[in-house]
């Protein structure tokens, strides 16, 4: 019963967070986000192919971490679901994923000026986003499509202990150790991206975040504080799924009051 | 019957086209879109002087390749549909144009510095996008419209076998093998615009897809997988029209599990 | 009977304007458009103080050319109501006039750049776009609105024979010779101003419309054919009074199906 | 009944303030705006811990000017109401106060260029915008939020008399005095900040507006003329509330004919 109930408060997150990102435009028809099964960590649940706008419970699968289906579930999956599966295979810690193409994340990912946290929504990607670029090791012929473990595991790879790795020319992949916390980066790194931007236009020097800053953003972070779950509510409010927040059984809300 | 049925799978796909360029502001009352006629390469349909978010079946009209309305159909065309014709006239491969005046394409139409694919969805617009000055040919003095076959042919020919051409301070025209593919196009230009000018705030350097992935990209497209089709229905969904998505007879629905 | 469903058509057109330029995000609570009386041209039309979105039939008032209600009506009108009536006085060939603080124009009224036509839709705005600043002749001191007919007047003798003035930090007013043809220019200006300044982003050399381009655009313009009625009724429609459009006598629309 | 009356009315107004706020994007599930009790200048008036587009009238606390809720009341409250409780308590003219986040004035924040009025809406952020670094004082490690009276009191003392100041990496806080005015102030600050940014791409020499403008348009500044409740209306209205400034009853509405 506990674990049942854990399982499908995770999938309802799972759906509310497809929504949210539909809805704040991080992704549109294509991109996707994943979490790891909370029983089996050799396991993750993302949704079969499908425009996250429209994702429901009965649309999730799981995969294991080669991103083979199981349960010999025949629907069609994301073609980039390895991306998903390499980051669970190479880190313990990561318990969700999103993989998105957000239009003002891009830029950085083609040129050689580094995204860095500016502002204090953006501090949970981390102090260093490294840019992977799929033809520095699959060649200048490539799809761009991250299609085979392969490619997937050259790409976890780059990512290494980091939060976000920029693809040139494509989009970011973001690990973290919940589904409210990956959602909130996918969000707050188009913005950290604009006002980066903007702020070029005002002049070269730039005041980032003291690294400081960074490492007591993250240590002070609690993903069931109140505080992190008024964003949650907040954006599954605007994108009509306010309902399913709601429906959430109480005894599977961990530290619903945080000190934080 | 079986033609009739693929005639009308076509007019209704191109209602949602035009629903589809209007939601995602590709075109405000004016820019159109068309589709050769899928029985007699001669024709072609193009909906009668109306916005595009209002266009429904009835008010779709077929054209000759000189752009003249054909079983005397009296009513109001488009000043522009010359473009259309020009380019199923010059072109067997084309199957689509869309003509429209996307903002964020405008600024590359009156400088020199060139539109290119930097983004994996901006490859379908090739390697080279020309751009057309009407006063090139025509002189300094005209309308700025194309509303005969001569401006028509003359931007046709500086499309040549590209897949899109810019024409200065008035808009762009793609052409494609597919509905879907032009839609596509016409949707991710703007993207790939916008990625491209922040991208000249971060610095000069950029690095654009490779000529290489541009290949393998356009390569692997499929009008008809999954993966193609989630967009379109991304996209008619949002734009009130998922309904007539959902009506289309299954059997013109060719190859609906792709490969890709 | 002639005459009353005349005016009856016209205020039914003001009241569409309004709703088309909060729409469009030309106007919010602050900012007007105005109509000059179609039968005694030395009265115009223009709401009571109100958010042009809010205005319906009775609100509109009337106002001689010193910017005085007529028939005493005391309703509070526009503090900057002396713009119309200055515009109306000095130019027997205007009809119709806009106020507005639209975002994208501003930076051109702060910077010595001009604003300029470099898109056809941008057109109508004219070769020459004056920059008043109310400063020159009031000096530093004031609150910068236009309060009387004296600062009104030096407003429309820097309009001079043109369409549009900037007005230093504040916004621009639009002069034209009919209804439909203002609110085109103040939707299409600032799309206009940000296709100039995204250009500007790559390369300073930018490829304006040719004068004789203008030139034939506006001696084409005409403000009751189809096309240009396309616009008026998808703006409409948008702003959600369509109905409007719609109720609209058929004898007080003139050359329905112009040969544009 | 009279204080319970004005109480009550003002409650009405800071929901309003609340759904206006998020509604035109200053705040999203952070941020928060607040007002001096109108009869014991000791105690303010804010919400709970909640996202500003949800707050009811029963969501508001009462705080003392060291931050402490009143009453006994047990409610979460903002981690940063600290910042409300010393702008009040350093300020006996500031009766309203709004910390958020609004994306387009962050940039000013990170640079060393200066915000300032450009443009007539702009003018009540003041001549001079300082930049608080919560850095300067308490060093590079802090998680950049306000959470204590210490940091709170270093920011009002940066802030001064003047009505805004921006807070590096983080948002801006501004006061003023009325609710009315900050709202105002909160909306139209990003606007300015974009403008400046984007005059900025036209040419280095910006004309702003001049010190006495700045004065005269604060002179003559009324809270309760119909100009100022002009927008309040509008912006209610477009946030789902039109119906609550409605509600309030008309003797609680000072000076409703402002002469301006």
């Amino acid at each position: 019963m506990m674990q049942a109930g854990e399982i499908e408060s995770a999938l309802s997150d799972l759906v509310i967070a497809n929504r949210i990102l539909a809805n704040e435009n991080v992704v549109d028809a294509y991109g996707h986000v994943s979490i790891r099964h909370p029983r089996d960590p050799q396991r993750f649940f993302l949704a079969r192919s499908l425009s996250p706008d429209r994702v429901e419970r009965g649309d999730i699968m799981e995969f294991d971490l080669e991103g083979n289906p199981t349960g010999g579930d025949a629907r069609q999956p994301y073609l980039e679901r390895f991306i998903h599966a390499a980051a669970y295979a190479a880190r313990a810690d990561v318990q969700a994923v999103v993989h998105a193409h957000a239009e003002d994340v891009l830029p950085f990912g083609i040129t050689a000026a580094p995204l860095r946290p500016v502002i204090h929504s953006g501090s949970f990607m981390g102090l260093h986003v490294p840019v992977w670029d799929i033809a520095d090791r699959f060649g200048p012929d490539t799809n761009m499509l991250v299609t085979n473990m392969e490619q997937a595991r050259d790409l976890a790879r780059c990512l290494g202990p980091n939060n976000v790795a920029l693809m040139r020319g494509h989009g970011f992949s973001a690990a973290a150790r919940s589904l409210i916390e990956v959602v909130r980066m996918a969000v707050y790194i188009p913005r950290n991206a604009r006002v980066q931007m903007n702020a070029l236009r005002l002049g070269r020097e730039i005041r980032p975040l003291h690294d400081g800053e960074i490492a007591a953003r993250d240590l002070g972070y609690k993903p069931y504080s109140l505080e992190t779950r008024r964003a949650w509510r907040y954006w599954a409010h605007k994108a009509g799924c306010a309902h399913l927040v709601e429906e959430q059984p109480v005894d599977h809300v961990h530290k619903p009051w945080g000190s934080e």
